[in-house]
């Protein structure tokens, strides 16, 4: 079968995923209407083509807080690769790195921030972090990450609970027993009582600021009252985001969302966007509406569950040209 | 299978209930447009959710008329329990009571309001009631209500003759021998003509003030008009209702009637709603648009013919928990 | 099977009758979606119920042009009634009377004029009128229906040609041999060259205003503009309609324009409206609308296709049984 | 099986075609969004009809450019005609000439401009050009069009580089051996890098005038901007189009963007449609926003799939006789 849009790599996880771990990662919250909306969202908007421009050279490169990717995609902070490919969390890092872009890692890797460093150094990447409530736990994380070269903190706000996902519960989702959340191995378990703090609020930005000079980066942010706070306590970018949809179910699609955070930023910190990103025209909008980059969650877990590595690459590949076209077919 | 979520309740209810029970529970008015609206309406509110507030300790009680409830969600009346419950009514009271919260118990019982109460003494409970060509009959049903210490008056003012529900027409629907309407036995036949009143009007909320100290809470309200006279006839309660679309329609949908009805009251009385609560957002979404509780009709129903008393107990703690973990996600 | 809606008389009709027969009955113009539309429309339209009316008594009788009708709803002008019945317009005669309301004979009838007349003597009927290509066929229609008793002619605008029904075309719908359009016989023969005159102007209102002292009804306006020439050129009423969606395809559904109509004619004639009536509560948008009263086709066909004069009284019963209720819910 | 309209063309099409060449033909870039928008916002369009204006005389013949054809509906130019039947662009240069309209043969036809012009000497036919990276290529095809007689050059401006199709990626599509594009032959392999120059620009328009003394119509305009800088750099013409949704994916609907096209244009220069034709009343619709004549491009292949040049001639007669009919129906 061939491999031309990133369909094809929805399929096939589908058809080739335990469905324990497909239904985790296609989890969307409650009705799962707010992870359709990212993608119903984008087909709402229409381009404009403009004609008979010079579109034999283009330049898709950007630069994120200062540094370089090759075009305007990263890949999105998600949670156990290794239900992906064996590998986990060190082929996406080899895959980023291969493809000169972005990966955030989260702080629910199935590899250690060690490992992931190690697999692809010099690669280009953020770490995600919660808050917990043991803030030590927090402050090591972020300490051991600044050690290891992540050139970016991304605090997700949008998780002081895990959102209900229903398909989870029936399924009685858990890691299985070889896998860890390793980052955290003494310090948390899975499914047990939260470790994440659901009493964080605006002034524990300053305190992350107090331990690290990495630039933080919020995310989840969804309202132009929530990205003008985000400003005012000094972070250096805002990704909108809804989690994939996967918390609060019925809020806004993120391109939606995305209009009016940029609208209330003004320009003041770099503004990404994730959520519902699945042809390189996708990106082109989110581009053309304010977004400096998109990241990519699901899309890069179908290219891992389809060839690890390589096929992360084939994903990334795709959309590069995809967005490419579109800026010459939109001109 | 695990109840995970309202629909797995009514899944179970419509293959376990006996068909003519379940359509009667189900039906709609005509082509049941506004059955469905109730529950589409929901779905086209959005939130706009904020992050990073202090959401470690939230207090989901609230007051109806002065007393307190464990979180805003009631039991709507309906008649018939049961049809879905040997026990009917009874197990509806005892699993409110163990709720903690409010139980509008329908004149349609067939449990006598005694029973009902006799089943849960202690528990919160209004009666809904219908003013009958016979104001004998009305009157003393107030005043056995009153007597047995309910709390409220729910008047039902939307059904001066019943609605046509297609699939209860075809299925010639009428209880079965065992059961009967007990609250009205010798002045009351199901099926023949209708001991309703078709000719009352606001004027005849005088009389039933006459009759009673207990708050009068009006019932099926739709439009600011009206909710501007309910206030000026001196009314403590409004629940914006539609009878679950079983009445009038083609009308609105009440999660869309409840804005306007609360702009026209201004604070002055208390208004619910009632209608398409589905899930705990759902209730939240109300309560943003100015309701201070909701009812459940046939998701209580549901429950009942799920596992009785208890069944019912797990409809509401689903919705606690959900509008829990909605208010937290929302901020 | 019960029959509780207009639905049921269509699925009877369709299970029943020859596939040719019912896809005349049933043949809408082009892609069918004014047609449907017609129906549609209605469905878009919210009712805002009042309640606590005194509803006990009802009165919907109601008078076109000066003749009472026991409720409004009257028979459309449709061709070719013994496709559905062997009695064809002689038992929409005896219906129509029996029900005592109005039914328009098509010009294109399986019986004569007289044999309508004769049928139901003293019904109240008006006739349908085309402007042929010979002027003088149509004058002797204009006087045979004066001359028995017919109370209104309607003069049909929108078939300069006919539609282009597909269905038709492909079963290649003719008349079987023993049905005859018998008011026209010599003069017409079905499926040769039209007799139709596609030159009619509104000049010829003030010819055929020559013809007969019988009010002039006009139908098939769908615009303010054609409304207010209407008025101009003296006719008495005006149809809102698009002949069932059989003629011009993607034009406007018939309620939609009797908005326009309505505000048009400010009062100065009376305006009636056909197309995609089929419950009681159409009925009263339609009159909510501004209509003086509703014309039904096809369901009328499906009650004949039913049971001849017995099925089309059914018909007329149930919307007069949902017209009421629908007035007493709706306040 | 009758052919009644021209879905049932594409109905056969679809059944009789090898499978590569329908897909060749249905193709639209990415999720087919603007190819299906093409057709759904001519089915959003409504018309207002007026009655009783005599259309007993209706004249539908139309100039373009001066040229007089017999209805307002040409052929567009699409490529490869030889895989809907054996004499491919030969036939329909035949059947456009019999139903005396223009035809605008592709550059990608599989017939020479001289066999084109051979097969139907005299009929009106236009040339479509693509710039080539090889100028002298280009050049070289408009002096053999003009020297042929051809009467206009429509230069195509939304194909810097080929659209994803994705089904002719999976496909595999190349042209059966036995098939060329003669037109191009020595300087041009399908299916090789693109011979199309990608850094075309609105000054190329002037080369073009230098090389030719034929109108320039100019394909591939969708906004009012691009309108605009067409008239200032001279052309003739304009073809509203997005290449039938081949190209960039989720741009609007041509109809759409006719109206914003025409509005800039102001008459400076004559404007055409094309993508989404499937009836008669949607020429109609066309012309009424300000179309000077619609072009089909995929219902042309069905009819010459269908029976070559008769069955294209088909096709033509249904599209005329159905305008003809919405003409009169519409008033």
């Amino acid at each position: 079968m061939a491999m031309v849009c990133l369909s094809d790599f929805e399929a096939y996880a589908k058809k080739y995923l335990p469905k324990i771990a497909w239904d985790y990662f296609a989890a969307g919250a409650d009705d799962c209407t707010t992870r359709d909306e990212n993608i119903l969202a984008y087909k709402r908007i229409r381009f404009r083509p403009r004609m008979l421009r010079d579109v034999s050279m283009m330049d898709i490169r950007t630069k994120i807080l200062g540094s370089e990717i090759s075009f305007p995609v990263g890949i999105a902070p998600t949670g156990f690769h290794q239900l992906a490919w064996p590998d986990g969390e060190k082929s996406t890092a080899r895959a980023a790195r291969a493809m000169n872009t972005c990966y955030i890692a989260s702080t629910y890797s199935t590899c250690t921030l060690e490992e992931i460093s190690a697999a692809a150094p010099g690669g280009l990447r953020w770490f995600q972090l919660y808050i917990h409530r043991n803030r030590a736990a927090s402050q090591q994380l972020v300490q051991r990450a600044e050690a290891l070269r992540f050139q970016g903190l991304v605090l997700t706000t949008d998780v002081p609970y895990t959102g209900k996902r229903r398909d989870d519960v029936r399924n009685g989702f858990r890691l299985p027993p070889h896998m860890k959340v390793k980052n955290l191995e003494r310090a948390f378990e899975v499914c047990k009582v939260s470790p994440l703090d659901p009493s964080v609020t605006w002034n524990d930005i300053y305190w992350l600021r107090s331990l690290t000079r990495l630039p933080i980066i919020i995310k989840g942010i969804l309202t132009r009252e929530d990205a003008e706070l985000a400003v005012r306590h000094g972070v250096q970018g805002i990704i909108v985001s809804n989690h994939g949809g996967r918390q609060l179910d019925e809020g806004p699609a993120t391109i939606d969302a995305l209009v009016e955070v940029v609208e209330a930023v003004r320009g003041r910190v770099e503004v990404y966007v994730d959520g519902g990103i699945r042809k390189g025209s996708d990106v082109l909008k989110a581009l053309a509406l304010g977004a400096k980059c998109v990241f990519i969650g699901r899309p890069a877990l179908w290219g891992l569950a389809y060839k690890g590595e390589e096929g992360l690459q084939d994903v990334l590949r795709i959309l590069q040209n995809e967005f490419r076209l579109s800026m010459a077919l939109a001109g």
